[in-house]
């Protein structure tokens, strides 16, 4: 087991990957054209990759108390945390912002969760949970800042290098940072520092990594625009930027038009629904904000899917 | 090549593989669980599996006229067409039908066709297609009853096979039948004769295989329903007929409500946007029209698209 402020390792991805086998699912990839790939992780249980990181830190829990788990969200981790929760029988108890769209609390309340609406952004509602979590004693299962959450997300890596057969480049949205630092461990040499190059995709609004790189050191951003459902955190975690200010990792900022584009062009040429933080990694290729080179052997990562598909 | 009128084989699929190889793509498998794989062909360019008989039937053809091709569609062969005559830089003429969706008759002027809609369902257009034909010697490109077709279509099957490391059971829907048959030489052995079965799903409103199979022989059947502009044939194709009255073959009828409720659980539970005929199929398994065995591995094919994502 991992105990938290440790550093996480490629060791802990592959532990997590055997831990969650049997209860999350092996997403398909793509490849759209030669070398471009796209890892259809919208396609997950819970309709994001949410799930692995939150089935890690629940399996690798032992016994839980009777209060059961607890999270704070801005809309896909609840609904994982609820899955993974309502799966292994557990009772869960989640803490969402204002802004979170109402097709992940109808989500949320379906799958059987205690649901309070409340704080006008992700900070706000984490804020309350941490509270909450005191008072019950329930299991906190943190949206991107604990080393069993960014372990299970890893997980997908370790499956993108063997869908592919080898990528160059993996691009991978940011929020937290918890998936994109997953990745680069899972993604990595079993020796440790090689590996792809991780192509870190933010909106230019939430600029939570690429701030904290600025600066030398996690720092407050303004969290706005059509990512905010998701990608929502107003400060990249510690644990995430211990790996996101690496050697490997890019960071790359996209417009939100970008990401509205990406998430059109999604659908109509290539059939997948998304939400904008799924179509976000996928907006820095179409975009150029991300330019391969010739011959670059490329994955993109899409990653959520809890979206009206109305709106398209 | 393959000569109208003589029967398509398991080594027709095998070259129309390999002529296929760089113009479609290999759509990913889904194992949603345990044994239970969703093909997801609906990822296909052109939004259906239509483009691998498409492109079989256009690049076996070697020289083409100046007038190019020409087909009737309910709306996705006549995408396919669009799509590979575009591709190969020729030029294209799609006839349908009344019936056919605004979507679908959007998405032929996009890929650059000339579209007339005439008649009130497919074999109407099909008539009015022949005739030009016969006018402007463009090569006919037949939705279902020709040979390379379905072989090209049969190139599904293939993929399967490897994909999934074999199935017990494929469900397929069944419009004119191109499709399932040649999901049917495609899945089956390199001797002949052996292979999965093959569960074939009609709406019952548009029962042209089971209604063959009664008369023994291809018989007129209504067109009408959420299947009409893309299952909506009026008799099973001849050839197609001569391979799916073999033992492997099962044929399921399903009612309209099962296809409404399955297209809803795609989206609902797997994420998945598919038009009413791209989860026939699947209906057939969620309502128990079709009951596997314990333990049986079992392929659901989810072959189209093309669908207003609003109406969910
Ligand atoms: C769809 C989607 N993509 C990306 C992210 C970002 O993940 P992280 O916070 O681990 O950076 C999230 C977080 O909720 C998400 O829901
Ligand atoms: C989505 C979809 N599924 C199934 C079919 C049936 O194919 P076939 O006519 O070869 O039986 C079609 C035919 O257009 C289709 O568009």
């Amino acid at each position: 087991m991992i105990t938290d402020g440790t550093a996480v390792t490629r060791e802990d991805v592959a532990a997590a990957a055997r831990r969650i086998a049997g209860f999350v699912l092996r997403t398909p990839v793509l490849e759209v054209s030669p070398g471009l790939f796209m890892k259809l992780e919208l396609l997950q249980h819970s309709g994001s990759f949410k799930v692995r990181g939150a089935f890690n830190r629940i399996l690798s829990a032992g016994t839980l108390p009777d209060s059961g788990v607890i999270a704070a969200s801005g809309g896909n981790h609840g609904l994982a945390v609820a899955y993974a929760a309502r799966t292994l029988g557990v009772r869960a108890e989640i803490f969402v912002p204002e802004v979170t769209s109402p097709v992940k609390v109808a989500g949320l309340a379906a799958l059987g969760a205690h649901v309070t609406q409340t704080g006008a952004i992700y900070a706000e509602a984490a804020e309350a949970a941490a509270k909450r979590a005191a008072e019950t004693g329930a299991l906190s299962v943190h949206a991107y800042d604990q080393p069993e959450v960014i372990a299970g997300q890893g997980t997908t890596g370790l499956e993108i290098m063997e869908q592919t057969g080898g990528v160059d480049s993996v691009l991978v949205a940011v929020g937290g940072g918890g998936f994109a630092a997953g990745i680069t461990l899972g993604t990595g040499d079993a020796g440790g520092g090689g590996g792809p190059r991780i192509v870190a995709v933010e909106p230019e609004l939430i600029p939570t990594l690429n701030a904290a790189l600025r600066a030398g050191e996690p720092v407050p951003v303004g969290v706005s625009g059509v990512g905010a459902d998701a990608l929502g955190a107003s400060r990249i975690g510690g644990l995430a930027f211990g790996v996101l200010s690496g050697p490997r990792v890019r960071s790359v900022l996209v417009p939100d038009e970008a990401i509205v584009a990406a998430r059109r062009t999604l659908w109509e040429r290539h059939r997948v629904v998304a939400e904008h933080a799924g179509a976000a990694a996928y907006a820095a290729l179409l975009s150029g904000a991300y330019r391969p080179e010739d011959g670059e052997r490329v994955a993109v990562v899409v990653c959520g899917s809890n979206t009206d598909p109305a709106g398209l």
